[in-house]
């Protein structure tokens, strides 16, 4: 690595405990660099599109293959916990005190008891944080602040987001690197995405400048209906370049799992829901060694 | 320059005009640096401290000394234009545009007339401008998000802030690298100062982790007085270390200049408060020098 260098150079950004530091010549810290973690928001506005699904499963799949995984749940329907088997009752301090400031990052985040993924989960109460938050300095990044203390423990975060284009949203795409969108292979699937890139845009402008669209996940596909290839053609226009090769089936399988608080590999690794999160999971990792 | 390297790395901020890029081997940029320019708001939120009288005579003596200066007026009642000779009709473009996003900076900026000095104005609109920026994403950074498109074009940016803690005061402080505070050499001078250190905590918590106490200037200091020595020893018990050494007198030439539209160099060069203010850029100058 060289850099060119300048007659005067200050420090732009104090930064978490994810730092390296670099030196001038009279030996003061001049600069701090981050290493590198993927932060990924799961985002679309509507509802029932497999954004919950995709987290948990791509986030168990990253860290089956060696990789430190956080999994941020900011939906105030707070499934995410459950999906992967805790008890609710388990849940004390959750990501709603995290973003009032009320707790540590470090106290709520909770193991998944898979190895290397954790999850910083939420509760209905979410609901009521988000308004709590709306009057609060730096409201749009208090996650992102948060995740800044403990982000140099994982390779890859995964957020969330809920069903809207609130202030919680906000927080998720003002913390991520990249924006997944999982969108469903039915009639009316971009429905909304104009808006969705709307507020993408907006948070580029004002709060997070290389925030970028990692990607489209087509999910729910039924291959025998041709409603479903007339979709993926129509995304693959709108989003050139950006939809993931892995398309999600519509399996039912993928939707018995979470009842029983199992992730797909572990409920059915046979099953063609499972293989499709693996190849998901493997062209997030081969498309992250490309960037690089 | 020297850089302790890093396997991975990342650009951690996306800067302004005013960058410099670092490169790693593979030719890819993965940090941005920022030229160094010393943004200083000039803040307390008690009114008749000299706030304005301070920021436009330090900017002035700065831009004097060969330093490229642009003051901000970020109080409603602006009369930072007004004191430097700017009549009012000519002000079309104002800060309260920029905040919201409507116009660039560029185009609001002026020059006073004053070679080297530069002024973002403001009128009275300023207060509506308050109000409809609470709603806003990214409140209390619209500031800073602008100032960085100008920032490499001064080496000092001066911010006059309005006399109160609301989110004009907050963009202020979130902008700056360095808080100056003018205190009244007067009866219960350190009255509310604790809520100011308090919102700069919590701004250093929130969106500007590095700001800093730049120092506290002692004005209207009557020597004949036993209780303006009295406060000046206070403030010194207070903030140690933090006091200039430069005192601003109580001058009637001080008081008549801004109604010239003069800064009091021009206005009269010889009195006590010209050669105050002159003291307090020298003595400014140094702690920079020294700090680097």
């Amino acid at each position: 690595m060289y850099c060119r260098t300048f007659d005067k150079l200050t420090v732009t950004k104090k930064l978490g405990s994810a730092e390296g530091i670099c030196y001038n010549e009279h030996n003061t810290a001049v600069m701090t660099l981050e290493v590198q973690h993927m932060i990924i928001a799961i985002a679309n506005q509507k509802g029932g599109v497999g954004k919950t699904t995709t987290a948990i499963n791509l986030g168990g799949n990253l860290a089956q293959r060696g990789r430190r995984v956080l999994l941020v749940d900011l939906d105030p329907q707070g499934n995410a916990a459950t999906c992967l088997g805790i008890q609710k009752q388990r849940l004390e301090q959750t990501v709603g005190e995290v973003l009032l400031g009320e707790t540590p990052i470090q106290e709520a985040i909770m193991p998944t008891g898979r190895p290397g993924f954790d999850i910083l989960p939420a509760t209905p109460d979410l609901a009521g944080t988000a308004v709590s938050l709306a009057g609060l300095m730096a409201r749009e990044t208090r996650l992102r602040q948060a995740l800044a203390v403990v982000a140099n423990q994982y390779d890859f975060i995964l957020i969330d987001c809920p069903p809207s284009l609130d202030l919680l949203t906000v927080n998720g795409l003002a913390s991520a690197n990249q924006v997944v969108i999982p969108l469903q292979c039915e009639f009316l699937a971009l429905e909304g995405l104009a808006q969705l890139k709307e507020t993408i845009e907006l948070i580029r402008t004002h709060l997070n400048s290389t925030l970028f669209i990692g990607g489209v996940v087509m999910t729910m596909y039924d291959g025998r209906a041709n409603l479903a290839r007339q979709v993926v053609e129509e995304v693959r226009r709108y989003f050139p370049q950006r939809i993931f090769n892995t398309i999600i089936p519509r399996n039912i399988r993928l939707s018995e799992a979470p009842s029983h608080g199992e992730l797909i590999a572990e409920y059915d690794p046979q099953s063609r829901g499972a293989q499709a999160y693996a190849a998901l999971a493997e062209e997030l990792l081969q498309r992250e060694e490309t960037r690089r």
